[in-house]
């Protein structure tokens, strides 16, 4: 029997553009928005939810930096590179703030694909990933460019 | 006496382009790539030092996500906007893997101060930050898009 998640890794030659990947979900609560911030961004808008009312987001809103750590894990969850999700780079953008009790997942899709010239075993897969919550409402909008490589001969 | 930490804090009309701030150190051991990477990024070069070794990394990394959580950290410990470090956007780059044993600081500089047509109370603050380990290496690069707001009257 063939190992599944083996056969389903993707080699730069099975990629095309337009492919899509939908990831799972996850579920977001105050606990960790406020768990996240303390760590990697003490703002009182992230960190404490009566401070966050008279903020400019008018309420506790996620770290923009840990919605997109979300993003990654399900990024990792549901795009099957052979070698791993590995970017060179990336354009990041919150069209609205992450809230607790928002429901996260992941819409991917690729935008192109350059074969490497320098380095004939590899190339560059741009992919757009779309950050949604429960309501369809997008969180967070990534472009990056993933490094995908070829079949070892 | 006048409150030091609010006496600095700067809003719109305090910035000009050029404008630099330097961060605090970080010191990154493997064990705190691990514990992020299990959170966020769980993809064996992250969360596995054996196994790194023969990965696209050749050892253990942190995740670029970390590195820019870390980064961020340290924006909110030096660029002391009035209303917060508050982003609308991004570019993020890697040029080079974080490892275990960097001492990460950040170097920023305003490229470009726009203030806003429709909303006179702000405006968009383009800034380029470097985040550096010990020996001077670039291992991340943002520029971002940050929300200024004028002193009220």
């Amino acid at each position: 029997m063939k190992d599944k998640s083996l056969a389903q890794r993707l080699y730069l030659d099975d990629l095309e553009v337009g492919q899509e990947f939908l990831s799972g979900e996850h579920a977001l609560d105050a606990d960790q928005i406020i768990a996240y911030a303390r760590q990697f961004d003490p703002q009182p808008f992230h960190t404490d939810p009566e401070a966050a009312q008279g903020s400019f987001f008018q309420g506790l809103a996620a770290s923009g930096w840990h919605t997109m750590s979300l993003t990654m894990r399900l990024l990792v969850e549901s795009v099957p590179f052979a070698q791993g999700v590995i970017g060179a780079g990336g354009e990041v953008s919150w069209p609205q703030p992450t809230r607790p009790g928002d429901i996260l997942r992941v819409k991917s899709r690729i935008l192109e694909i350059r074969p490497s010239r320098s380095k004939p075993d590899r190339g560059l897969v741009k992919v757009q990933s779309l950050t949604l919550n429960q309501s369809d409402e997008v969180l967070l909008q990534l472009t990056a460019n993933l490094l995908a490589f070829r079949k070892e001969g």
